[in-house]
């Protein structure tokens, strides 16, 4: 039916494109687009039109700013200079600040080495990383805040081996039982790794 | 960190409004249009804009339809005019379209009564179905395809009330064990409906 209103067709192949929209959500959303006020359509086109232009990842830590605006982190003198963290997203970079429990800079790699996926050291920002300690004096831990996946853990791997003969301090996040969860609902290597990095108590 | 950055909080914010890409995936629909080519999100936004000025509800059976176009349905003389399917949403209608089982005519209610959201019988197309039977001599059979939820049934017991005196032949979807399902893995609600409404084998 779709493809006899044309209209229709090149609306769902154009939201096709955008992620975490794919196939039953893919028409929920179209009927979004269909039945809300133009004037919020409007609204809502204007804005992502404007983000692309105003917002820019910081040269230095690829988190994203406004165009001609300081960076909220690394023109944040309260910030402490010397430690960073280094995640895979932004959406990382997020789930950390929301502990408020971090107060140092960051370092955003804008994904993870994957060679099934064509993903290589050179296609996320870790040459820039590496600069970034060369040129900065600061800096004396770098937290390895990757995702606990494969890809997480070769991309952190990697970036330890290039910094095995700088005096950094390198730490990464502690595995374990997450906060609030039973023993008998993870799964074995989680429990394992939680028992063989156990801490004083 | 997005509340210091306007551009990104406001592109953040109109994307809430958006039906799923709530929390997670937000951000991974905001990193995709930060960092998508402009002229491809141009493009996008030309095309959501174009749609909601195009695409408008077939006025018999609120099926999505171009202005100025006939209706995939109702003007199409090869479908069987005497038999109209009823669904809760497009989404539905799609899914039936797919079985290529189907050539009948459709209408579309545009959700389903749930007066725990505030959706009566009036805010849904079931009053213009009811004066296109009226209107319409020809139909014969009505099936309520509505989905299995307690809205969803409502609604068809709402519908076949409100039809009980006409000559109309009301039909409605087969319940019971999914194809290719293990009745082992069958919520027994299921296993229960597909006993009591066997079939001749």
């Amino acid at each position: 039916m779709i493809e006899k209103v044309p209209a229709l067709a090149q609306l769902c192949k154009e939201l096709q494109r955008v992620p975490y929209l794919a196939s039953k959500n893919l028409y929920r959303v179209a009927t979004y687009f269909l039945t809300e006020k133009p004037e919020r359509i409007a609204q809502l086109c204007k804005t992502i039109l404007a983000a692309q232009q105003t917002i820019i990842a910081c040269p230095i830590c690829c988190v994203w700013k406004e165009r001609n605006q300081p960076c909220v982190f690394c023109d944040d003198a309260k910030r402490d200079h010397t430690i960073i963290c280094v995640v895979e997203t932004w959406q990382e970079l997020i789930a950390i600040e929301k502990t408020e429990g971090y107060k140092g800079l960051y370092h955003v790699l804008g994904g993870a080495i994957c060679p099934l996926e064509g993903i290589g050291a050179d296609d996320i920002s870790i040459k820039l990383l590496l600069q970034r300690l060369e040129q900065k004096n600061e800096c004396k831990e770098l937290i390895l805040a990757m995702n606990q996946t494969p890809e997480g853990e070769a991309t952190a791997a990697f970036i330890a081996r290039k910094l095995k003969d700088s005096s950094l301090k390198i730490s990464c996040l502690a595995r374990g039982i997450p906060v609030g969860s039973q023993l008998e609902m993870m799964d074995k290597l989680t429990v394992y790794k939680a028992l063989s990095e156990r801490r004083p108590f």
